[in-house]
Formats: C-alpha cells, structure tokens, sequence
C-alpha cells in the first residue's frame, strides 16, 4: 500500500449477498496544477457496487484532503484516485468522475471506471 | 415479522394483472449516526411493481419515523428497509433510493433493488 | 362503454401509416380521499401511440374534470383512466402517469402502461 | 412539390461520408385552431441525419411562419411538416417535436420520425 | 497537418490501459458567416476515449480561438473541429457537439462523432 | 359571522408583543367559474402580522376547501377570503396573494392588502 | 373610443374601497415588424389597481390578439397598449411590460406606467 | 439562564467597531407536534449583527438539535429560538426565519425580529 | 462624433410625454484583452428612460460588434460604451451592466449610470 | 502595508468623475480550521465603487490565493479581507460577502461593508 491508500479505512459490506450502489459526492475537492502552481477545483463523485469492504466517509474525506498541495494533473489524479481506491476496497464495480472547474474558460470532466474481472456482469446504472 | 415489519399495513392490489410502478418519496427520514449520536438525514425513494399487495402510504410513513432515535449506518438501513418491505409486500420488484444530506461535505446516495426470481423479465425504468 | 367513457370523443387519426407520439399534460387533477373525504391533486401525463382513432382534447378535459368529487385511491383512479382511454381509442401503445401531491409528508407517482398484442413492437421512448 | 415545399431551400452535406446530427429549434411557431380560430403556438424542433442535402436555416424559418394564417389541427400540423421536409431534403433519418402550449389547462406535445428505408441503422439518439 | 492542425499540442495519455472519457467544454466559440459576415456563438463540447494522446488544455483554447475570424457555416465548422483533433490525436473515440445561439429565432445544435475502426467496441455513454 | 367564517378556529398569539411574520402557502386552491362552470386554480399564499389571534392551520385549510364547490371571480374571492380572515383574527396587517392557473393563455394574480388603523406602522416586508 | 378599445368589455370593480393589485401574463402576444415584415413575439404583463372597472379577461385575450397581424414598433405598441387601456378601465395605477424574443442576438423589454392624477399615491410594489 | 441556553457557547466579536451580518442556515430542523406527536421539519436561518458576542457554530448546532423530541408550536419555537439567542449573545439585531415543511397541504414560514433599543438605526438589509 | 458613434442610429420616442424604461440584452459582447491578448466575453444590459430620440436596434447591433478586435480594460469599456450612448441619443436617464465571463477563476460585473442634469427626478427601478 | 496587503497591485480609475459599480466573484476560496485543521471553502464577492484606484484582477487573485493553508475563522478572515482592500485602494464604498459551505449541516455567510467619510452618500444598491 502506498502512503496515500494508507489513509482509508474500510468497514465490512453490511449485504454482500446484494449488488447495491453506494455513492459520494464531494464538491470541495483542491489540487495544484504542476505546471503553473495555480490551484484546481473539482467535484469527485464517486460510485460502486462494494464485494466485501465499503470505504469509511471520514477516511475518505482525509484521502481527498491529502491532494490539497499536490502538484497533479486532471487526467493523472482522476486515474489515481480510482486506482488507489479500487486496491483498497477491491469493489465489483467502481466509477470515478472529476468535474473541473473553468481555466481558460474551459471547464473539464474526466470519467473512468473499474470492473472486476470476476463480476463482469454487474453494472452501475 | 419483526417489530418495525409489523408497522406496515398492506391493501390488495386493485390492477394484479398489469405491471405498473408505484413510487412514493419521502423528504424527511431521519435516524442517528451509531458512532457520534448526530442526526442524519435522508430523502427516501421507494419504486416498487406490486404483485398481490400495495403499501398503505400512512402506515409507510409511520414504518420510517420508527428510525427517528435508532442509531444506524447509511448503507445498513437502505437496505433494511428494503428487505423488510419485500419481506411485507413481496412486491415482483422494487428499489430503494437513500440520499444522504452533507456530512464532511460530503452527501451520499445509496441505491438498491430487489428482483423477485418468479417475476425475473419485469423491470422498473 | 361505462358512464365516464362516453365523455370521451375521437376523431381520425390523420396519419394511421405512421407510429408517432402523442402526449398531453394536464397538471389540475382533483379528485377526493376516499376515507378522509380529503381532495387529493395530480399531475396527469398521458402519452400514446394512436391506431384508428385520437382522443379529442376538450373531451378529455371533461372527462379528467368528472372525477372531482368522486372518491377514488391513487392507485386505481391511474388504472382506470388508463383502461378507460385504452378502451374508447384503441391505440397502438399508452401510457399514464400520475404524479399526486405530498399528503403525510409523501409524495406519489403512479406509472401504468397498455400495449395492445397486435402492436407488440412499437414503444414509446 | 406543393405550394409550402417550395419555400424550402437546400444545400449540399458538407460532409456525407459521415452520419452526424443536426438540431433547429424554433420556440416561436405559430398557426390558427380550425375550429375556434384561436391562434396556437408550439415549440417546434427539428432534428435529422444528412443524407445529401441540408435545409438552408433562412429558408426554413420562411417555411414556418407559412403557417401562421393556416388553420390546421396539432396531429395534422406535426406530420405535414415532417412530410414536406423529409420529401424535399430527404434525409437519413429525421425527427419532429411539436411542444403546444396550455389550452384549455392541458399542454400537448406530438413526436413524429422518419427512417429512410436505405439507411435503417442509422438513428437519432 | 494543416495550419490550425499545428496549433494543437499533445501529451501522452497517463493511463492508456483504461478506457475513460475527457470532456472539455467551451461556451466562448465564436466565428463569422461566411454569407452575412454577422459573428456566430457556440458552446463547444468536446468528449473523448483517448488512445496514445491527448489534447493539452491551453493549445486547444488557442485552437478554438483560431476560428475567431474565420467565415465558415455551422455544419463545416463543426465537422472540420472533429477532424482536425482526430487526426492530430487518433483517439479511440470522440464526439463533438456545437451549440450555436439564437439567429433569425432558431438556435441550432450540429453533433457528430468518429469511431476508430481498431476500437470499435469503445463508447462515450 | 358569515358560514364560511365559521369553519376559521384560532388560537392566542403567543407573542403578542412582536411584530412578526406568518405565512402560509397553500398551493391546491380550486374553485368553479361562475360564467362556464369549469374549476379554477390557484395557490394562495396568506401572509399576516398576529395581533391578539392565529388562525389554526387545520381549520384554515378547511376554510379553503369550502370553495371547491362554489361558483366566484378571481377578484372577488380573492378579497373574500381577505375580509373573512380579517374579521375573525383581526391581524395587525394581512396580505392575500391569489396566482390563479393559465386560462386562455393568460396567467393572473390578485394581490389584496389590509392594514389595520391602531397599526398604521406595521408592514410585511 | 378607437376600433381596438372596443374589443375590451369590463365589469365593475367588486371591491372599490380597497387598492389591491391585478396582473395579467400573456406571454403568446405577436405582432409584424414593420419593415421587414417579420414576426415579433413577446410576454405581455399587465398589472394595474382598479378604480371602478376592471377588463374581462376574454376579451383582453382578443384585444391583444388583434395585433397579430398588425406592422408595429416594439416601443410603439407598448405604449399603445397601454394608452388604450388606461382610456377604457381607467386605473388608479396601471403597468405594462413587453418582453421581446431575442431579435439580432438581442432580446428588448419595454415597461411604461401610468398614474391616474387623481390617486397619486397609490402605487404597485 | 434557561436549560437550553446553557448549551449555546459564545466567542468575542472580532470587529466590534463594524456592524456586519452574520447569517447562519440550517437546513434540518426539527421538533414533534404537541398535538399529533408527528414530526415537524423546518429550514433555520439566523441572521444577526454582532454586538461584543457572536455564537459559537457548533453549540448552535447542539442547541437546534436539543429539540428533536420537544412537542411545541410553530410560532412559539420560532419565538423561543429568537429569545434565546438574544439572551445569550445580546446582538445589535437579530432575524430568525423558519421555513416548515407541507402539513395538509399548506407550507409555513415563520419571521421574527429582535431590534436592540440601544441600537436602533442598526439594520438587517 | 467618434468613429464609433458614427455607427448608432437614432429614432424619434414614440411617446416622450411618458417617463418609460427600454432595455436591450446583449449577451455576445466580446473584445480582446489589451495585455495579454485573448478574447474577453459579456452581456452587455442597456437601460434606459428616452428624451426625444431611442437607439435603433440593429445599429446598436452593429456598434456592440465593433469592439470585436478592439484591445481593451472591463471598466474602460463599460464606461465608454455608456459614454457613447448618452452622447448621441441624450436619455433622461441611463444604466449599462456589463457581466464578464470566468478569468482567471472570478467572474466580474461593472455597473455605469448616467442622469441627465435635467431629469434629476426619473429613475430606472 | 502589511505581507498581504503588498500582493495586491492597483491601476488607476478610468472614469473617477462617475461613480460606478465593480463586482468580482470568487467561488474558489479557500483557508483552514484554526481548531480542527479542516480545510473551510467560500465564495468570496467582492462590489465596490472606486475613488481613485482599481484592484488589479490578476494580484486580487493571488492575494486570495495566499489564505489557502491559513488557520483563520469565518467572521475574521471576512473583516481581514475587506480591511486590506479598503487600506489599499481607498474605494468610496465597498462590500464583502463571504458564502462558506456547509459545515455540520449549517451554511453561514458574512457580510460587511466600508463606507468612506467623504463618499457618505455614495452607496451601492
């Protein structure tokens, strides 16, 4: 586990038995971009069906605090968090979107998600 | 059935012959965080296609207030609440939506379904 | 054809060769509670795909207008205007749906759709 | 070509070696209640795949307000003008939305499509 | 590469193993009509599947800005913006949509897409 | 006291010595035109200054159904229902506002105001 | 009386002793440019307190639609329509505010009031 | 002091030498019918000048809170609230709104101020 | 007169015995930064009440237009774009709004006035 | 000048003879807890009329920049802000308002303003 995986706790799935959707959304994300040192903004929402962990919301919380002085890219941190996060709680299905905020009067959405081999039939939405 | 289960008052299904969805939408649950003892709140979405019983909309009401002091996690009651209407109606499907109100400025949606195996072709949306 | 069928008035199809849409929206529904004597409000949208004949929209109007004091469930005041409308136009596809009011907090919509068996592939949406 | 066709401009695809989708929407549409005389007014839009010839956009708004004299009913209106369109410019596939405003506290909305017989896999949305 | 080709600037994708989606949106797009010479105004929205690369942020501002003078017609110029970036950055996927404002009372929307005939089995949505 | 007078209860003002604000939205409100006999609607929002006496809410929604049934302009009931409240809770100051459904294609308010003379400096915004 | 004026029937003020507000929202009204022949289209909003006639609501609606096919200026006719109705209701305070579609990219309102001299302090908002 | 005031905490005005707003809203208010022991739901928005005190966020949270299970009036929690907090921190001025849920039909708001005598030119807007 | 000026046409006021308020709403502005080069986009709001002559709709058009490759500040051009106007059609009374895009993360507005030494007694809002 | 107050750079006034609105929002601020060491984020408005000097939008940016890992709270941070602009530019009037978001279920918002002894009746609104 890297530093930053190390942040999140995990709870057992209180229905295994079940595909339900579990879904968090934090409009309060703050990163820096690594060219400019300039700060970014961005909503995470992130969604997925849990196998037998399910992340706790306060260590969640600190995990995307943890980006506030960190000199990453959009496309890079979107990958990351998904990344981070499907090690950790190793989910049937996981979809991470990133909603930036407007630089150069553009504003960005990156959206990747994650399927487990062994789940391949089970889907959000 | 247990003691919450027995809150709930059915009627019988005027159409058996049709699947046709009833939703009801209920703004106010409230219930309280196990760890902190704070107060959550939760917009409640019920969609179900009825098989012989429907749910009589006064007793529901009183069937989600019974959370009112109960401590408990986001993701365990979403899905007591469902499993306990099946249990009650044993509608041929239904799905519970939970939308939890910012804590951590964070707001969390948890979203299950039930399929009964004898209705498998018949689907809400 | 019952009492409120006979409110209902058609007129050709102009179009027969063609599946298309047809879609009203009357937002003044009333009708009362049958156990509280309470009025109860609703959306009404209904949509269909016409075979022979259209629903005339004045006629319709009276038709809805006939239940205002008429005490009649939620669940089966949606049924019958769909049986009703299905049995007088004999369309191709329809579907109605009936969004009430909060009452006890609680909101509901009603969604019920007919699909006539010799038109089995023609859908709306 | 009647009398209203003839107001329709055309101009070569620009790019017919590509199924793409162009969209006219015109809020403002208007026509007489051939019973009643009352003036009715729809949101009308426009939606079709090229196949080799565009509607030029002047010409097409000359073509609508042909209409604001005409005594037409809603059904008839909606297919005529995807008639008239669909045999001038003779697309791929094309759909038309006519959105009336409230008469008599009902809206109504017609939805009409044509799919070209030679293109039957290419779809809108 | 054609001029407006050059201005596009790429960096290589961080994550090629996944297939996820980038969007850019840019509600600033404006050119000129090539018969009027009266400007024109869009909403650009550009979403991809990147393969090896993807578009740098500020190059395809200065792009988009490229057009400012430019007297091009609305289905040209969105299809010319969706093969320039195709060419430059050969993604697996990629749709664009332009949302023109308002002339002569009807605003205009023009989408088209590009599949990569490698990655056939790749979607945005 | 008039009949419909009577259905009003009140209660004491539990602060008789501010001036404060109640304001009840009652978004159902239906009555029957005098000249067609088709049924208007309307959402009524009562706005008031207590002096001595509240008006229960129960029995004020009670009060409003009484109109169902009853053949009134806009402009008269809406000043009814003014004096009706002014006379049996007697308020420092009272405002009526009445936004009655489209008929005709035209939408219409009524806004109707009292002012009691011992509480000439007392206002609702 | 001029041609228009004697299209507005009234109907005596049912409550003369109070200034209370009436607002019509017509948002259907449509006229011809008169020089280039073209249709406008506007919102109109009437409102006014009433001395001891107020305009029936029908026909307003035909009096405002006898502009349809009338050439006029968007400053002339709101002042127009206004004039006429101060002549035939004679208002102690009336308002009219024309909203215009977007015309050359710009959309227009023209709001203009007339005070009765003999109630000059008497006033909507 | 009271029960309930005790558990408001207060800190020093950092800038007594300015009058400014302070406004704090909150969302999740709610306490229990006296009469039918149903829950009532309300939106708390607080708005005050400070004096040499402001109140503490998180002892305002628990002070809402401490009404979960109180059977009392709109009006009289409205007031209630209002008279506590001016006790404690004794502001310039103060406004306190409440904004209840639909009961039977009919939403509430409830607007009460507090005006210091030794502050009267001292205003909220 | 300026260049600029030059391009605004006037008409005589349809009704200058009347105090009445005309606004246009412009919401494609753009001009170029003068630092650093990039386009800078608005919507421009003009108000104001007439003396003897009104801006002619299409020339203002035009005006607005000629900024499009002018260099210059947010607050240079609000108040020259005011300046301009108020020379040539001398208002009673007049407001210009200009609400400038996202730059650099901050959205701006500046808000310029005129009152003619004459009507110091006529006022927009 | 203290450390901050020297991030900030000033241009002259281009039209000082008028006074004039300038508003720039900024929806991206963000500090630190002094207690908890929880990030805190706001929309920063900022309206003022100026005297003799404007801020420069770039410096105002990263002036707000620099509170990004400060400890700080709500009530101060808002008086500090508008305290170093007022220090700097030495505007006629100007206004503050600090939106924070949602903190254990509560949104606050400060407000404050300056007003300049010699621009006493010089306001914005």
């Amino acid at each position: 586990m890297n530093k930053k995986q190390k942040l999140l706790v995990t709870f057992p799935n209180p229905k295994p038995e079940r595909n339900y959707i579990i879904e968090h959304v934090q409009p309060e994300f703050t990163s820096v971009c690594p060219v400019t040192g300039q700060p970014d903004f961005a909503k995470i929402t992130l969604s997925y069906i849990p196998d037998n962990l399910c992340v706790e919301l306060k260590s969640y919380k600190f995990y995307l605090q943890s980006y506030r002085n960190d000199g990453i890219y959009f496309e890079a941190v979107t990958n990351k968090i998904l990344d981070d996060l499907v090690e950790v709680i190793q989910p049937r299905t996981m979809r991470l979107i990133a909603e930036f905020n407007v630089r150069g009067g553009i504003s960005s959405l990156i959206e990747a998600e994650y399927q487990s081999p062994e789940f391949d039939d089970v889907f959000i939405d």
